[in-house]
């Protein structure tokens, strides 16, 4: 499978085509809508988050609630494109219009985003050309990607979820998650402000964001991805770019702010010992193979092992503050503080939504490549043949 | 550009195919010999690191001493090939044998290693069939594959260094390597037994791995890569799959035994504010745009900055023990302690050099395919270019 | 450069998204409407075609009428999609509609389409979920793409055209097209219901169109495309899939009834000898290499030679008839005629415009995977130095 | 799946790495080698072609005769390359050489040949850079790969063969292929000197050869391709870039020398009517669904039929000629007639044993990415549901 997204964060719109879906899949807007709620919530997000609701429009590849097989495009409109026509309409400027006038062009790049460095390489003065894009507003459509991946994942037995761990140094009791399914912990998080399974962690998180907003400053934090009910052996060992992991690391570095990666217990294997790290092979007549532990977080030689996947991201601080920074004007080359364009003081919660999307659509689509995909049916009974067979073998 | 590698740990060779190098690339065996004696040098490895010593054999792409444009395939041959002729041949079985006669057969899975999961997936009885090729053996070529990028980068005036930053916990001191070019780096670290720049951790961590080896147990640790005087605007925003540290972290993970991946101050970030995390934007007329600190790591919106980029991998220890871990006979399904195929310790000096290697390919790759590139002269005029063009930005 | 489409033929709207377009290029929806409209034309096409007037509408990736580098999504609105809202609708069906009572179903594969192996391939028994997709409305977004690659071609000195030299056997005069320009061509074609160059044989093909209306028949022909103002050296020999005929040919047997393609004299090839068919290499000091003659269609080696790529495909009649096929009922298994769609009875005029943008589209993909293409200021000024520097070669 | 070759004419070796293939799959030297053999043969090639013979090593990805699952490497090592050492080895020339005394530099570049763009494009001024490389010589690795495609497709009851249907003009008769098997087909045209099922026209073609070799002058001619047993459903119509026939045309114009493709009746469309053209379904209880003709050649909507795929490719004459033409020394800048590389004077016979396998290898690729294909038995058992689930539709 593939798919394009396109769209401007004051466009009309974004886009998203997504090419390969099995036919026979049930995909509703309804469904996509309340991931992208989700993704529109948690403590910490600015106002236009609050005024803006964002829903989806199924425009192709869908036919009474099915798939056809057909690529699939989904629409999502933005509100307030009637203010920002003029600003930035696709149509030429008319000839009596000095390009100068156009409002709310910016020379001054903000440190920590794609200001100057994308103005440098694609040519542009106004840097409105390049944070319309660079924003964050494009990880709508890539929910809406998700949200349909986990559509798939949910016909085939496979459960994700996605919570929130550390907040500017806050961490969540990780022993809360221990006995709980994915759909459990969802149920948790999904009325917790911060989207954290530790009520305790939660309420100093909120305090946390709060203090930074006042403050005009901005934090990070880290959030955790688990994918449940997994047959063993999706990926490959057999050459370097077919490994899952190395896949899912790139979805997850794919989102915007995201600098960091790590699966199982992660950089703690930098401390521990292999006695310690490694997860040991049991068998019994029932379940077949499982492992006693699950510090690998369920990948070994690039391939799935059949316990839950558990991968964590880290975001970093959104790097728009009001407690501004030390920037430069490309026209003038002065030095300034650099402006604020939006104003949220941490992202992180929402962020939890969209790695939970993007890990859900690398999951799918490496199944999908796997496996005879046409349709939903023939793919449903091959994960249930594989799973039948490690089990036997 | 591409590149596929082949070959099993006891075949008779390692291949690999690179397509789509510029032509009048100086390429030698020489200095792809070099990287692969750094690839098997490090405290902790076995005894088989010792005796072998890999060399590269050009057979295509490559003539007098520069490439031609064409495929440059590389071949790194086994030594001990000869006596696993039998055990290993491409040839069908003579009749008169039976299968089960065959030496070296592993019906026994290791925890931590593909066997188990990669013998479910194509089907194998003899675990050996994917020890084979997942081996990290696969490594040498990936090694060679790289050595061939850092050619075409030093050519466009970009210099890369990995080193050992952490095993076991024992951490390097960072601020050792502030005011230190790449170039200084490589030399402290080239004659360190664990390619660290600290002697004082270092001898630590020799301690710590000799202690581990006699323990019968494996430690691993974090490997850093240093990317330097790149142009700004390598890698785009404008599509989440084209950023650069995406591929980067992509690269990282497809090592094996690799579980995260970081840049700048990565994980820190989530314990930082937003005001402690970016990297402010100065100019002055002589070097144009630069940096104040480089805590994201050379890397914003998925494009080079122009600082230099520094990404960290945590590889897991070893999996294969003395100590041996639980697991299962898939025959007999009986349980047994976990038998030893190799013997290192430690290979996280080692890794260091694949890391090195990995990233190196990735962004000379990303160079090619951003530039003009069918010959090196024309791709050496555009980098500088570039430089001149970002800094009169 | 990609791109996805994505829309069913009765569906809300038809989209594409185009991903790695050069920033700064001119595009505006004039002039994909004004090749919407030439898609359109030509004798012989049915009532729908005469309604129907497609327009574009960008919503993504151009300001002011200038590409910003970010994705360009192009949307064409099917303006009686308020008659098959029910028919068509994403939406589940509300529980209490029999989804037998859905209009318009269809059961009976017409021979030549892709009813019959589509329905089996997604497990469809109403065919229309697979004509919707297969039908060749898909190709009004192919133009709209292509004509986005014209307009890069346009700023870069390079020229396309196609017309059509064959219908039912009746031939353009081929001699008619020497010493035209790609420009001077097209203003000819432009005005001839049968895009063609030749008068007198368009007015034989007119007639045999309207003849074959008559009886109920369908008929097919050849369309040439012609591409000036190439550089040499676009493609490469290097490895088979980097050959631009290859890549050519692939994107003109993409074209909905096309079975066929040639380069150059094609298939005559088979007829003469060598000593006919290659072009003698001539120079001189102003213009450089040239050839005496273009009768390997201004390809060798999979590379531009520098003289006009000249590529034929062959179309098929369309598949639907008045005068009806033997076929099968999947319901009932019973015989029966095939059923009449629509009612074209010869699109060889408007498949040649769909021709003349996929391989518009084809060439400038080369062009900008192999140049530094960031910026169109860039890309042209590497256009003019390969042009040169292969005249001083 | 997918493969990279690597090679120069005159190298040590041409080599291939297979990426993707299935594990148990039976694959073995000598099959390969005999299709290697049947490339070399058919009458009219010179004399190299009769003291070399091409024979395969299989260095990875092959264990006792069955594949593993990883990357499958083969070698085809050049026998006089001990004579071209000097000329074409991968080291730095010794310092003390000047080079320009290298012996079999080449300055004049042959019509017809990738010579004066190849050396345009990478920057040669020794044309030998070029040739090595554009050379039809790499056709070997690519039988080599086809062959082991072949073995997959044999596998699951898919036959292919490749025969000559017309050289220079002398055509023939395609009545004689009806009624008879693919392998029917082989049996008789494995002992055609012309690879042709017609003797009598075979004889002519003889002749034709014998006096084009004596003229001077070189001939070209058509190849078809048939392949049988395919079940219906392979390849899509839901997204241009995935009609199979897309992609064999693509893999037809990328054999050396190719300039066009058909399939079915192929060109002959553009003289019909469509009552003429398609294929009536039929249905039957015993067999299903299928076809009174073939005239489109196994193919609708970019999908297999379940009928034969019939696809024929046309070859120029070769462009190297005893009889010389025109050309400039890229030096001297001064006209020359042509000189000689190699000598054969018809290559149509070998060229259509390269079709059969650059289209084995897209039909088999076509079904590993379509079904389940970690292992051999999965994909046999996935074929034959397909074909009875298409069957009972």
């Amino acid at each position: 499978m593939r798919y394009l997204t396109a769209g401007e964060s004051h466009g009309p719109q974004l886009t998203t085509i997504i090419e390969g879906l099995p036919s026979l899949l049930p995909v509703t807007a309804e469904k996509i809508n309340y991931d992208l709620k989700r993704r529109q919530g948690g403590h910490g997000r600015g106002r236009r988050m609050q005024i803006e609701t964002d829903t989806v429009e199924i425009v192709s590849g869908v036919r009474h609630g099915q798939t056809l097989g057909s690529p699939v495009a989904l629409v999502v409109t933005n509100d307030d494109w009637k203010h920002w026509t003029k600003i930035m309409g696709a149509a030429e400027l008319p000839e009596d219009i000095d390009p100068s006038e156009i409002k709310r062009q910016i020379s001054r790049p903000r440190p920590g985003h794609a200001d100057l460095v994308g103005g440098m390489k694609y040519g542009h003065r106004d840097l409105r050309n390049v944070l319309e894009r660079s924003s964050a507003r494009e990880t709508t459509v890539r929910v809406a990607v998700g949200s349909v991946a986990k559509a798939l994942l949910n016909e085939l037995g496979i459960s994700i979820v996605s919570h929130v761990t550390e907040i500017v140094g806050i961490k969540a009791d990780s022993s809360l998650l221990e006995g709980k399914t994915a759909d459990e912990i969802r149920a948790i998080i999904e009325n917790d402000p911060c989207y954290c399974i530790d009520p305790e962690a939660s309420a100093k998180m909120v305090t946390a964001i709060d203090e930074a907003k006042k403050a005009g400053d901005s934090i990070g934090g880290v959030v955790e991805v688990i994918v449940e009910g997994l047959p063993a052996g999706i990926g490959s060992y057999v050459h370097y770019d077919r490994k899952l992991d190395a896949k899912l690391a790139s979805a997850m570095l794919s989102i915007n702010a995201f600098k960091g990666v790590e699966f199982g217990i992660g950089f703690e294997m930098a401390r521990k010992k292999g006695s310690e790290v490694h997860d040991e092979i049991l068998w019994d007549e029932e379940k077949g193979y499982t492992r006693a532990t699950n510090r690998l977080g369920g990948l070994e030689g690039g391939m799935t092992t059949g316990m839950p996947i558990v991968v964590r991201g880290v975001m970093k601080p959104i790097p728009t503050l009001y407690k501004p920074l030390q920037s430069v004007d490309i026209e003038t080359k002065e030095p300034f503080k650099a402006s604020v364009e939006r104003s949220d003081s941490c992202a992180v919660p929402a962020a939890s939504i969209v790695a939970e999307h993007v890990i859900a659509w690398e999951i799918a689509n490496a199944i999908v490549e796997q496996f005879h995909s046409d349709q939903l049916p023939q793919l449903k009974a091959q994960l249930d043949e594989m799973r039948q067979y490690t089990k036997e073998y």
